[in-house]
């Protein structure tokens, strides 16, 4: 059997190959139901018989690649990751996952073993969401929750998603869409491995991680209304300035993310009415992201940071427009299988770094139907959805070693 | 004679009737040279001729009345203001000036009165630079520092100037444009009568003031460059959030502006990249307008602004562009004229308050070629450039009092 370190390199080499099937020449972006995304999921395929699994595609285009147990009527454990991209993505988020899964398949394959359960590989066909603003289709398809309405949304060029799916080769009926593709006693669970995006493995020099949760997160938009005026003629202490007002409100939410253990709160957008360079903000919108594994500490955190947004726009007399888009809770890995990993870790000789994913995942999906755990690579400069995305074939190589100790572990 | 809380009306009705003569339907917007603004020349110009003026325009469409001294070869003192408007406009910027220095000779004309200097009421055909980004064409031209390249300038429309000059029916010859309209000692100077634009003498409950100087003004943009990330994976400690390090600035702009009596500082434009709700901002980039009527104030003021940018900028690893602009001096108002003026408002018995214009105006221009002056009437809010623009008919009267008295004086 080859090295591992070989087999790490052939990882590699597929992520480069698959990162030039784009839609874009010069930049890798690869959306749901694309034809980049079809010569992707061939690929996939094609490496996937050679390594001894039988392939079948879903009606939404998840593509899922299957290797049997030791005996029949066995359940089934889950590997994989999502084969979309974003745009101008780099070569590691998503088909990473998918290629470190179906190297330990063709590792058991070329040692002809076989587990005491079946090992399927899932490439999801649509995890980022670029193309419908709506992530998670493929996983959503897989576990019977996708909503049917989402067939009717409409593509920057007026292309529906059923018209997507259909052309891609898919089954837009909403019915299989909603049938889940397991049911839940067949399962024994799910490992997905995927880089970090972000710092912290590279700042605390490990090459891994396990995941503890998928971190809850709320988003708000955020409206500070003052006074446009002329930025000549009134004076400072006759200001109703909104912008002032949203600077003591950044650097609020930045002073309590920073007190606050794990919590991590970003204002990514902002934008300034009127906005022009001689007239005062009357008005500025911006948005509120706040993610902690914890869901009571991220409420408390969102209620504080209202609570103090009141307090100062009260005192600068500005009116305050506060409206919550989005909440979702935090998803716990399985800690059973957390324990597994830690011991595969352990027993390859690395130190446990546990951490929590601000990223969402497939796993937010699949841990309704079953227990779910992810495996973090480290990648340089926490940099992702950027073409300088970048992992070390050492680190590949280790966390395939680690997803097949912890395949044996489960044996 | 009618009084002059009558004449005082009449001005306030055609301020109105001036308002109806718009490029748009809904709102009032004036550019430079076009058809709107030739009808409101046109209906000025009447009322000038009714008010026994001689009136003539020059190449670049400037509406000149001339009153007559008592004797031939007397000098020329200038009253005015301007007829264009921004976009979206209120109805008294400019008009206002215009109407009131009309009014005032009509009342010499309603009394047989000539005074022992000519008075001239300018109409300027554009001082707020609408159309072609290009303030104060009018007052260049009438003082021959019409810079003629700008002929070549283009409008939204794809028309240049040279072009809208001559359909509007100036002359766009730039020999003429570069001739002052006057000889310097022809003139004894210029008084424009404007809306404050600020809300200083509602503040102190007075109904006019008498600008000190017309403020020194510099402009900014500055980028803050840190490194985007991803907004859930991203730790609090490991960012370099470029929109944190703004927000500081901000509110030290502020800090410092509100220490300093007269300047004033603002940001009025700020953007952020990559601007997703759910990325840390890499880079913000913004306005700043600093202004005071003392140059050697603002310029250490900007010094001080820029060197703590810079502290800051090194303290969170971020790294600072820092582009000046503009840089215009201050123009200081004539000492002799501000006199008059302050003997003019307590004969009529009102405080005095003498204040800085943080807006620009014609005797920017104008202060090239003869002492300049200027009286502010209180408008509500301190609102301009904008339709709620508004001004009480008993300030107005009191205003064209002022005038009176002043000139008076001067005579």
């Amino acid at each position: 059997m080859e090295s591992t370190i070989t087999a790490a390199q052939t990882i590699m080499e597929r992520c480069e190959i698959l990162s030039h099937y784009s839609e874009e020449p010069d930049r890798l972006t690869r959306r749901f139901a694309s034809p980049a995304l079809s010569q992707t999921k061939e690929a996939v395929a094609g490496w996937m018989q050679a390594a001894g699994m039988s392939v079948q595609y879903d009606a939404i285009g998840n593509l899922i690649g299957r290797y049997e147990a030791e005996v029949p009527g066995a359940k089934t454990f889950l590997l994989g990751s999502h084969l979309d991209t974003v745009r101008d993505a780099g070569k590691y988020d998503g088909p990473l996952g998918v290629l470190t899964a179906l190297a330990c398949v063709e590792r058991l394959h070329q040692q002809q073993r076989r587990l005491s359960f079946a090992l399927e590989v899932l490439a999801f066909a649509d995890e980022e969401g670029l193309r419908y603003h709506t992530a998670y289709l493929g996983s959503k398809a897989m576990t019977g929750t996708f909503p049917p309405r989402l067939l009717s949304f409409i593509d920057a060029d007026g292309i529906s998603m059923r018209e997507a799916i259909r052309t891609s080769g898919g089954t837009p009926d909403p019915q299989l869409l909603q049938t889940p593709h397991w049911q839940p006693d067949e399962l024994i669970g799910y490992c997905e491995v995927h880089i970090e995006q972000g710092p912290t493995l590279e700042a605390h020099n490990l090459p891994v991680g396990i995941v503890s949760a998928i971190s809850g997160q709320n988003r708000f938009s955020i409206d500070f209304v003052g006074q446009a005026g002329h930025a000549g003629t009134v004076p400072m202490e006759l200001r109703r300035d909104a912008l002032s007002v949203a600077a003591v409100f950044i650097l609020t939410v930045e002073t309590l993310a920073r007190g606050t253990p794990g919590l991590v709160a970003t204002i990514g957008q902002l934008s300034v009415q009127p906005g022009a360079s001689n007239v005062i903000p009357g008005q500025v919108t911006l948005s509120l992201d706040v993610r902690h594994q914890d869901d009571t500490i991220r409420e408390q955190a969102c209620q504080r940071i209202y609570e103090q947004a009141k307090a100062l726009s009260e005192q600068r007399n500005i009116r305050l427009h506060w409206q919550e888009l989005q909440e979702d809770a935090s998803i716990a890995c399985n800690p059973h299988l957390i324990q597994l990993l830690e011991r595969a870790i352990q027993e390859e000789g690395y130190p446990l770094h546990i951490l929590p994913s601000g990223a969402g995942h497939d796993g937010v999906i699949l841990s309704k139907l079953t227990p779910v755990a992810m495996l973090f690579i480290r990648c340089r400069g926490g940099i992702s959805h950027h073409p300088a995305e970048s992992v070390k074939v050492e680190d590949v190589a280790i966390a395939m070693r680690v997803v097949e100790r912890f395949l044996s572990l489960l044996a």
